[in-house]
């Protein structure tokens, strides 16, 4: 029997699809940007069956491809065009809530989780897990724990990262690892989670998970500010941590052309402000306390701000509906760029204290190769994290002979200036299948080397994932 | 030439110590419980000198013992009985401060930097290194680092790993890792830190580190409880974080054994409250606003504890000399301890919902070897780390025969009611040379593979720390 169809008689026949037209939804990614094919696409129901999968794969030497919501920003959940073809490993039939602790903040779930599920399932528990991003209604949780996914609420809960206590996670030679610790303390040997948390299932597959929780927030406070620039949109972020870092909970700025775009294309949404500025921030405060407790905070710090003239004007929301539309100016981002024009989005990090500089230089880098070259610019600021977004019309697109050379190359100048910061190419996107090159570029040969040693150790035969997050040594 | 020489020849011999005499500083840990001799200490001064040490101890197979302030409770940081003597390679010359950010909240320091050097220089800059612990006057960065230490304000700022954004480590062939990123968020790859953290030096010596600051807390409130059982404290322990946990920086839960240890033994300690009490509660608020505010948001929440009768009395400290004797009183702790009696000290951490009875068996498991035996019992609740501390008075621990073998025994079923609780026999000191045992039995087999597998990719030949964290395979 092939490989297919030894899955099949190991799992039943409705757990292995095979064929192009029964896998294109695992085998191309959401935007289309990419589609190769997979030996079978594999949908198990335990972790027991995940590892029963993987020791077959790994006795037949044929490569293992996790996936989880196939929402990559990366190319990193869908087969590459080279190498043997994966038999990609879908978990979307592992998705139960198996347990939730409120006197522990912690709740156990299976990976194949939706997001926006586990969210809710912890606000059903009076609790908050914090995590938060565009895709969220299609992620898994599998695979947010793998890329380590990022989003709006890092400033005040961290990277997912930082809301995992425990993992059960198969291994490349089908060993199941139950590490589902729900501990906030635990100092007995190597803390082996955060090998797999961010590798993008190069080292393992995560089967599920104990996840930290938090009390969730009964009070909300949201102002969108118009400012001069970034150095100022810093200032005021300092004078909030000062004053109420505890409740803050995102501090985001947009550039005038991002909200241009998405004024533009995006009906329905209006400005909040009168007149235009070029810089706004959209700061939230939140807290278990009362809610007119927290906008008092919000106005006292803001008329401190607007004493020192750091802020031009300003907008508090009243109420749920007007928090709500201030948001929605910022989740439209996305959507509002893709009719705008083409975007090669980038998705840097630098220290805090050098996002100003890095948005000048990387704005000046950008013009050097397209002169008044639009940029769009959407940054969780108190990460240091700057999605510079240079932009091509429709029109001028088309005129670029090579488009490959031309978006690496805008790509890359805005790498090279963060680099040069000390800042990163990946901040929360991770490395996928698209920027493996600016993986060879940029690390130090030491922390290649000891990544080579570490996958090497784990995954001896090179199964999992190949392709991904490393450079060939 | 012998090691030493050549060491001296290269470094100076002012920084290569030889003999007993000169280096019983560093082969005899601080409570005098452990001594074995090194091959020789060297002292050296820069992360390149440190290389240059490793390079050479790899060359001749020396073993290789990195240490930091040497307060380890675990053995951890001296030589073992068995095996060859190691170079001790003491950072207590690498201790600047090279940099301190605030607006990026960060800081860098080399790994000699005294602890409480180290929080010092923050709060020069307004900003607070919240890793705070009995030893901070010795312990040094590193060490911290290397053990992932953490203390009492655990519950709001997390463990030093939470608190680490970057590092630089000489691995075990010599190369120089420079891995000190000041980044927020940084998904290229396996997140290497995280190996090193808690690693007790196994894997690598870490030589600088790149911190996390938070705002500086401009006020703070703190209550003294008396209450009727564990689980009454883990009531009002949920009832402050629905309410003001952004708030909580300590929640530190005491029983009455513990508080007349320290009355009997400490000159000038006092009751704080009038009458006994069977558990005590030590709670903490802080924040950036105002010290009135916090105050009331103490007593509010207090009030609502007490209408619940949970509460059976309590104090609030009404200024900062207040505050600080109420702290002094869980300070005292180990020094009344050492005047009690022979306390055998457990560090276990169950999930916070399992505190109360994890307290309980463990107090039946402990009396079915010592009836009647006294128990203090001091925890950091907020975490579910409970120090669990059977006591023998001097006269009867003379009487028993076989010391070792009872200590461990009473330690065992402590761990015992830990493990099958979901928790662990070492939150926060960690395994050193005491507690190999503990790990080859309680760790399950995946998970210690794991671990040697990654100990072997880095440090083929067993030369750092040999004998220490990892169990023999």
């Amino acid at each position: 029997m092939n490989l297919p169809d030894t899955l099949s008689a190991l799992l039943g026949p409705d757990a292995v699809l095979q064929g192009p037209g029964a896998t294109v939804a695992y085998t191309e990614d959401w935007r289309g940007r990419f589609r190769e094919e997979a030996a079978c696409v594999v949908l198990p129901r335990t972790a027991a069956q995940v590892a029963d999968v993987v020791r077959l794969c790994s006795a037949q030497r044929v490569p293992v491809l996790p996936q989880g919501g196939n929402t990559s920003l990366s190319g990193g959940s869908v087969p590459s065009a080279t190498g043997q073809r994966p038999v990609i490993i879908g978990l979307s039939r592992m998705r139960k809530i198996l347990n939730v602790d409120t006197a522990n903040n912690s709740m156990e779930v299976e990976a194949g989780c939706v997001l926006q599920t586990v969210q809710e399932a912890a606000i059903a528990a009076n609790r908050l897990y914090p995590v938060s991003l565009g895709a969220e209604g299609s992620s898994q949780i599998g695979g947010t724990i793998a890329t380590n996914a990022g989003g709006t609420s890092v400033l005040r809960y961290g990277n997912t990262r930082d809301n995992v206590l425990g993992l059960e996670v198969v291994l490349p030679d089908g060993t199941l690892w139950d590490g589902r610790y729900a501990l906030r303390k635990n100092n007995t040997g190597y803390d082996l989670k955060h090998l797999f948390i961010g590798a993008e299932g190069t080292l393992g597959i995560i089967t599920s998970a104990v996840l930290k929780l938090h009390p969730l927030p009964t009070a909300y406070a949201v102002a969108w500010l118009g400012v001069d620039s970034p150095e100022t949109v810093l200032n005021i972020l300092a004078l909030f941590q000062e004053s109420c870092s505890a409740q803050m909970s995102a501090y985001e700025m947009i550039n005038a052309q991002q909200l241009d775009n998405v004024l533009q294309h995006m009906p329905g949404r209006r400005n909040p402000l009168t007149g235009k500025h070029p810089w706004h921030v959209l700061i939230e405060l939140s807290d278990t306390g009362s809610a007119e407790a927290l906008d008092t905070r919000l106005q006292q710090v803001l008329e401190q701000a607007m004493a020192r003239e750091w802020v031009r004007d300003a907008v508090i929301a009243a109420n749920h509906a007007q928090r709500a539309t201030l948001w929605e100016l910022r989740h439209s981002v996305s959507e509002a760029n893709k009719k705008e024009g083409v975007g090669l989005t980038t998705d840097c990090a630098v220290p805090v204290s050098k996002v100003a500089e890095f948005i000048a230089r990387a704005t000046a880098a950008v013009h050097k190769i397209v002169p008044d070259m639009p940029v769009a610019v959407v940054a969780h600021m108190g990460d240091g994290n700057a999605h510079f977004i240079p932009f091509f019309s429709f029109d001028q697109w088309d005129a670029v002979a090579d488009k490959t050379a031309m978006a690496h190359h805008v790509r890359h100048v805005v790498n090279e200036v963060s680099h040069e910061l000390g800042g990163t190419f990946s901040a929360e996107h991770g490395i996928g299948q698209t920027l493996i090159g600016e993986m060879a570029h940029y690390k130090p040969a030491a922390e290649l080397q000891l990544m080579h040693a570490v996958k090497r150790a784990i995954d001896p035969h090179g199964l999992f994932n190949p392709g991904r997050v490393l450079p060939p040594e």
